[in-house]
């Protein structure tokens, strides 16, 4: 018999209404002879409006009390799914994260989930039960309710997965699946039926922002099969898969393009060259809290350099101003920028035994016209800096030269 | 240093306006040097709105998910409480029932308390901080989440007090303290300064509700002081104490005068007697869920007796239809009924060594032309049925005649 864990996010679960769809699918799949436990989250609106009420209370409200207060969002869900499920027929059990021992550390609203104790669920599951578990939350060593922060959730599923030695972990979202590139852009986009964890955590830092880079990170180190589904359309959404050593020689060569718009660039020119120079242009940045993304510091000449970088592009004009201050301290020529960038990236474990798969992404580029102002590669990921006006059409040609619309 | 433990219920905290009040209040207590922890209850509406929810899910929620569900509203109040408290300097800790290890059996919804730990409440007030419980909740042996049922707040207070032996249980209502009697009946009616629990039961159980009948029986248990006080205007509310062995010959001979308006007077005439007459008539009774309040069997004349009884009024038509259906079957005369009946009691420890007091009562009923139709004694009260007409004129003369309105 399949053990499963599904995950349900707010909107899935948002209202009576949904509460009621998402247990006739449970029933259905129990039905077929899944074990299922289920993790939710707090119905779309209830932490916003638990928050709401502490900032009338405080500015700055003490975040073990936050966590005593935002845990109720999801207790008051599994409540009622429970009900859902009993009211068709299954003696479903709830549980909050204390309840079944979701130990975490005690960083109060961004926890770190240290160890689960499935055997409550597994003794529940092996009576027939359907087991629903409150996501997003855990108990410290203290008994001091915690939460997980951001994407919470998720992570309490593929915990829990990984607990139980699941079968499988769905995360239900509002897309069916990881798409080869936005669908948006690229018309005939093609949902992948695998992805490898690493691609997946590549496609999502560059912006593809379906699962939280922590959960997939945390199934990958339990090797948790992990599926990305809709909880509003039927079909099998999108399977994360783990490599096994020599599997990538059979791999597709590009799995997906992902790109971001809203890039800014900026480069300080002539700055004489030195052990250290980064450190001085960057350490003001970062001090200043701006994240830093793809870098390039030219080589050397004539005992002179330049150093260019990209951030979002809202933080440009603080950016410029920080630059500015360093031309003369740093002796520095000038500095130049553009906010009107954007990067695309290809992303695909193929590349790793394939040559030639950068040179094909540079010559499509060239072939249709579009620069290349600066180029970042890491081992399964090829990321170029174009004008903002290209981004279309570089993600199209790119789509269409790696064949992605094909399986 | 006084330790105390104070108890405030949901229209008592029940916005955010309230709630500050309540931590202001907390704060000069605990500046004057109380030791403090605080039960409160969830936010007034908030335990409609969860039960609404699950009404919207299904017609039969079971027991144990709806405790899940609304036990959710005590730690909502707990959170905002601490960050109120916290914003005002004291370093405030909330915790929900299990947290602070409220043990209960396991009768979902209704649930009674076996044991609490008081170690980590007792911690927490050497360190200076003020503790903030949720009211109304605990868990089972298993881990479950348990609720205590209709004032249930109320008797968590009281547990608490008893397992920390604190010097006083305060309980902040929408009154002001316990009335000689109904100070809307009689204008002259006085606070008590104190008053015995067994007085307070009576009272309580006769229609003054300001505390749950439990949470006092189980105050006199541990014979924890318990005072209540209005939360709303500042006083010193009433005490409830417990008597000493003979130290009734100096308590006052009446404290107090309970009524109850609503009720209805039913007897069935003629009953040839035998054993088990009482059973065969009530019997039908009890199985319709009708509570019978005051009963008297006349002494059997000729072989055959009467048998009156009160109900609530609303249960005068259901109970009418029974006893004419039961004419037959046990051979009696006839059924008379009369539904505009009310009881009147007066109720005080001091009866139980001084005569006289209740020839005193009729007395002055009889004085002002109201005629007593049915009369019931126990060791501390005496109640009569009048014609509801005559309530408010017995409650008056009542309280002149044992001079209420004086210390």
């Amino acid at each position: 018999m399949a053990l499963i864990v599904e995950k349900f996010g707010g909107t899935s679960i948002g209202s009576v209404e949904r509460i009621n769809i998402v247990a006739d699918h449970l029933i259905k799949k129990h039905q077929a002879g899944e074990q299922l436990v289920v993790v939710v989250s707090a119905m779309s609106g209830e932490t916003n409006r638990l928050i709401g009420l502490a900032n009338d209370i405080t500015n700055s409200p003490s975040p073990r009390e936050m966590d005593v207060l935002v845990s109720t969002g999801e207790q008051v869900t599994i409540a009622l799914l429970s009900m859902a499920l009993q009211q068709r027929g299954n003696d479903a059990r709830s549980y909050t994260g204390g309840q079944v021992s979701i130990r975490t550390d005690d960083t109060h609203s961004r926890a770190r989930i240290v160890d689960i104790d499935g055997a409550k669920i597994k003794s529940d599951l092996d009576r027939g039960r359907i087991v629903v578990v409150a996501g997003f939350q855990g108990v410290d060593v203290a008994g001091n309710i915690t939460t997980l922060g951001r994407g919470g959730s998720d992570t309490t599923a593929v915990a829990i997965a990984a607990a139980i030695k699941a079968d499988e972990c769905r995360i239900y979202t509002d897309v069916d699946g990881i798409y080869t590139t936005d669908p948006r852009v690229v018309s005939n986009a093609r949902r992948l039926e695998s992805i490898t964890a690493e691609e997946m955590l590549e496609l999502a830092s560059l912006g593809a922002k379906v699962l939280q880079t922590r959960s997939v990170e945390f199934a990958g180190k339990y090797k948790v099969p992990l599926r990305v589904l809709s909880s509003f359309v039927e079909g099998p959404g999108t399977l994360i898969t783990y490599e096994e050593e020599g599997s990538s020689m059979e791999a597709p060569l590009i799995s997906g393009i992902a790109f971001q718009r809203d890039e800014a660039k900026l480069t300080i020119r002539g700055i004489p060259d030195h052990p250290g120079i980064a450190h001085q242009v960057l350490g003001p940045i970062s001090d200043a809290h701006i994240n830093v993304d793809v870098i390039i510091q030219n080589a050397s000449a004539k005992g002179f350099t330049d150093l260019t970088f990209t951030v979002a592009r809202s933080d440009y004009v603080a950016c410029m101003k920080i630059l500015n201050n360093l031309v003369t301290e740093l002796n520095a020529q000038d500095v130049k920028g553009d906010n009107q960038i954007a990067k695309v990236s290809i992303v695909g474990v193929g590349m790793r035994s394939h040559t030639g798969v950068a040179n094909k992404m540079f010559k499509t580029l060239a072939d249709n016209d579009i620069n290349i102002q600066m180029i970042s590669t890491s081992e399964i990921k090829i990321s170029v800096i174009v004008e903002e006006q290209h981004l279309e059409k570089a993600v199209q040609t790119l789509h269409d030269a790696f064949e992605l619309e094909k399986v």
